[in-house]
């Protein structure tokens, strides 16, 4: 019989993916360039001519048998060991080849850190606005996400709402920064203010609480920063990764999850993780993706295309009038809607085919989410349909 | 906290997995020719030129933005078009798109059909001698698995104990032929009582029972036969595929499940099967592996030498005096150990550089497996080894 539990989760279809499809079948009708698609986070910006080089060079020169043939359980070893000495290079972190797991993208990553540091019914916690899709990565471990309601001013942690939420039977916070949606990349003061409350909790609970920290925005980040490195305030930290957007390659699915030396059984993380890989089914990123981004790993994409769009879009919304927080990383931003309604607000813009993610699904009301990881050719062109809509919709 | 259930696995390493680190040491010592490596089903042969080709001309030539995209959940739709017409066209099937889903190799796809079919509590039935990551794949899914001992004669189906088994909370029959570790190939006779017997089975308990057919070796069949394929002779069957052997690519990580149009709920199985990726961190295999093997999908490598090996080491092995079922496809073989405890046999094998797997981890006594995807060199020096062995050891 089928899995009813599975059955019941049919109706439930991603309203960003929705969206997303009514803008394709959109611009099947009226032509892709005039539909102003803000919906999907796919890089618009293609991989890096040497990851194509080397995956060439792969592909032309190596042994398909080793090319192809399984990887050990936690990942290539030689790949694993690259992933750990770029961390350290470039986060003055200390970590062995041993503690660095090999996923499929930031999803798989999130899969085996959450069964890992949890076990069902335990409570984990995340902050609003959040990534729609943590409802069933957590849900599906058998633990319970609570929500912690956004700090719409500045969409860094709301700390006193933190406070109330975090009971003894908290495992693990989840937390993402640079943040989808919001753009917002917690500053240090933050983050440190959140290892202190979460240190403090672990000796009263007397038990640990793991940061399982989602990157996959770290190195999407503007005016010449850096994010902060979690896994370097906190020590429980499993920092979860995908090349997905800073190579652009999210079809490839390729990530990994890499434990802090100084958390608790950090030596246990990782051969846990190949254990509940054999449970899931996950059994390792494709071989050849493994061999080709360990040769890139210090490398991003030219990446500035997304900080040209965001200081346009920023630029021109504020000055019709909307609110907006100005995104420090990520291709996102996350305005105020011109009314209440978020999902009212955006049914309005699809008339003008701006078309624009309500910040509901995100845990937030009367927001919005746009995507600019488009051309920036086609931003600017929306900047007139934008001021169209609000002038004419709002009187703006 | 570490998850005390995942925790709990760590001591239960693979013995296969182990004796294979055994070989590659002993290699390191002696010089790996000198070792006669039987453990892993690691494919021998390399992928073929046409794959390469592909997989080139994709790097060369195709926009890298869509082919590293984000696929569609179930997979890239044009891929999974071209697996159902390459399914229609080789087994007289009635696949559509709508009934493929792409998934990370055969334990991907195990992952998906075991949960869509099954609920935690369930009963689900495997046949001695079985793939021993199969007590994994269901046990972590919360249903149990119940084994059928095996018929040590013909290692097709013990009907007698099936029978036994069958209770009315049975969800799944989980099958695989061509069978890793005997290397049988169940006729269409066993095929077909299996269905009359699942059929009537359905009927008193009023529910479905669902095949869940494991078929990464369907190709590697001996002697110009074919396998049968099970979904053309029973309806509710999700067919499990893995592209690893046919293909060799098994760390690429490229399979599929492809429910049979007449199942119970067709339309629904992918769906679902998507569901179940949001809570598994699945989310498809590499989008780039995808469009090459879609390209080579009525192919596969020249598999000949499997057949080669496992003739060269029947004849011998059975000279010798072993007790040996002739296997119809696979790379494995199964004789029976020279002495009642296989382990104790292995052990002694060993000795000889001989590296054998123990039968009892396939819930069968008595037998061992070897994995002849090799040299044909090297398993022609190896027939004077095991007939010293044999000989020296068992006086034979």
């Amino acid at each position: 019989m089928i899995n009813e539990q599975y059955k019941a989760m049919l109706g439930g279809k991603s309203v960003i993916r929705q969206l997303s499809e009514y803008a394709t079948a959109r611009g099947g009708e009226i032509g892709y360039d005039n539909v102003f698609d803000f919906t999907l986070g796919n890089p618009s910006v293609p991989c890096s001519g040497r990851f194509t080089d080397e995956m060439l060079a792969l592909y032309k020169e190596s042994d398909p048998i080793a090319l192809h043939g399984y990887s050990q359980s936690p990942g290539i070893r030689t790949v694993r060991e690259k992933v750990a000495q770029s961390l350290n290079r470039r986060f003055s972190t200390g970590y062995g080849t041993e503690h660095i797991f090999m996923t499929s993208g930031a999803a798989g990553a999130l899969a085996h850190a959450l069964r890992c540091v949890t076990k069902p019914g335990d409570k984990v916690i995340t902050f609003a606005p959040y990534f729609p899709e943590y409802i069933h990565y957590v849900g599906c471990t058998g633990a319970k996400l609570s929500i912690v309601e956004a700090d719409k001013k500045t969409f860094e942690i709301n700390f006193k709402a933190l406070e109330k939420e975090l009971t003894a039977d908290t495992a693990a916070i989840l937390v993402n920064t640079p943040n989808n949606p919001s753009g917002t990349v917690y500053c240090e003061e933050t983050i440190k203010k959140l290892a202190a409350i979460l240190n403090e909790k672990q000796r009263e609970f007397g038990h640990d609480i793991f940061i399982i920290s989602d990157e996959p925005y770290r190195e999407i980040v503007f005016d010449g920063k850096q994010t902060p490195y979690i896994s370097n305030f906190y020590d429980n930290t499993l920092s979860c990764y995908s090349f997905s957007k800073s190579l652009s390659l999210p079809g490839e699915r390729i990530g990994y999850v890499a434990a802090n030396p100084r958390c608790t059984d950090s030596d246990l993380i990782v051969p846990i993780c190949t254990q509940i890989s054999r449970g899931i089914g996950h059994n390792c990123p494709a071989s050849s993706i493994q061999l080709g981004i360990a040769e890139v790993l210090d490398e991003t994409n030219d990446l500035s295309v997304y900080e040209t769009n965001m200081n346009l879009l920023y630029d021109a919304l504020t000055d019709i009038g909307f609110e907006c927080r100005r995104p420090g990383g990520t291709f996102y931003m996350f305005p105020k809607a011109l009314e209440e309604d978020a999902t009212a607000f955006c049914l309005k813009a699809k008339e003008y085919d701006l078309i624009l993610v309500p910040s509901d699904s995100f845990g937030c009301e009367g927001h919005f989410r746009i995507a600019y990881c488009t051309d920036t050719e086609k931003v600017k062109r929306s900047l007139d349909v934008f001021r169209r809509f609000a002038s004419e919709v709002y009187g703006m």
